[in-house]
């Protein structure tokens, strides 16, 4: 049907479901008319980013009131930024997995209770490139963690539950063919390795704590790359898993 | 010497230290001069309710301005928000352990570079609280995770570091001494359990996802609450190990 689908039993039983972190609710928003015909969802890090992004794609689509400032429809929350332009949504997703996942479990319910059909996903975040030319686009076959493995380990309450994390590899191979008309970005397929910290967990001499020696380092980087990995950030796996497990088209 | 400790000895080898996220730098900044007086950092995930946690702070104190808008030290920068109130800083951290973490790195290299004395860093952010009256305050004695152990899991390269998360309890009981002399707010000392995720993490009903039964919640949280949880959170058992390891005093 191409509808999102929400794995939640006790979803239906609400007379009400606030979507808290995006100051949006199903009593409070007409949210089938507001958002049931968004077909794109955009998501990265930083709202000026996204802001920047949603002001590009009205250009780009020549819509009406291109060129004038977006309205941030989440602008009674601080916690996310959300802007349209036609069927594309931008949404800020902050640093990290915990961020981003809040902001996901609430995007899906918001496209479940809008109605909205088909739509396709694709986390436009900064990362770290591996062993490529700096400025290059990754496009993530595979989202893969510290251990160069497809998975995401999910805490609920205190059960680990290990979630697959294979994103659209169509939808992969598409945004690599566009990419083939943009001659100013070297684009590449490869895979993603996401990790829960900046400095430490990404081998960076710079942090307040360094524990480990730059040989250690490149040993494991060297690694990393041998393993396929092509750039690291900080929100892949969990979006991948969480878009795979709730049927949306996903790429990073 | 009351210096916060940095233990990283690639630090001293850089001719220039970026603090990339809070857009502050060793080079394009006096550090010393705009943050050596500093005796308080207080956190909190968002950057509204930190600016006007700075404003309260300027009016408590009595100081010059009170009343007027407070500047973002971090303006250059969407990823967190800084002020400063006299000796207080008051900085946000966005959402959960990763966000945290980078911003913790950046403020104690930030603290160590201006060669602040005796700071106290305390985390006044909101959480959901556990068996006890709605508004109280909980004071952190120890952040525990999800299986209710005083421990911090971090991944450095792709090894499992266990790191303690006791925090200062003579803060603590200070703190509480202080909560004495303000009516308004049920104050209490307890653990402080801190998740990776809001929904399944915490036991919530609501999310895109939900894998289990509220009475496998509500077996899980009576766990909880038996191990000496008072209150859930994302971001304490990070904040509680890495303020241990560089020396700061504190509290959550």
């Amino acid at each position: 049907s191409g509808l999102v689908l929400v794995k939640n039993p006790h979803l239906d039983l609400m007379e009400e479901d606030i979507l808290y972190h995006l100051d949006l609710g199903t009593k409070t928003h007409n949210l089938p008319a507001m958002f049931g015909d968004i077909k794109f969802v955009c998501v990265g890090g930083s709202p000026n980013r996204m802001r920047a992004f949603a002001q590009f794609m009205q250009r780009e689509l020549g819509l009406p009131g291109a060129g004038e400032d977006v309205a941030d429809i989440c602008s009674g929350s601080d916690r996310y930024a959300m802007y349209r332009a036609g069927p594309v949504l931008s949404i800020s997703h902050g640093m990290g997995i915990p961020s981003i996942s809040i902001m996901l479990h609430e995007l899906i319910k918001l496209l479940h209770h809008a109605k909205c059909r088909d739509v396709t996903i694709i986390r436009i975040g900064t990362s770290g490139g591996l062993g490529i030319e700096a400025g290059s686009v990754v496009i993530t076959d595979t989202a893969v963690d510290s251990s160069f493995q497809p998975r995401f380990e999910q805490v609920v309450l205190d059960d680990v539950v290990v979630r697959s994390t294979e994103l659209d590899k169509d939808l992969a191979e598409e945004l690599l063919a566009c990419s083939r008309d943009i001659a100013d970005f070297p684009t590449l397929i490869g895979h993603t390795m996401c990790t829960y910290d900046f400095y430490e967990g990404q081998g960076r001499l710079d942090g307040a704590l360094c524990s480990f020696s730059s040989e250690k380092k490149l040993e494991y980087l060297r690694r990393a790359y041998d393993a396929g990995v092509r750039n690291i950030e900080m929100e892949s796996t969990a979006f991948a898993a969480l878009c795979g497990l709730c049927g949306l088209k996903g790429e990073s």
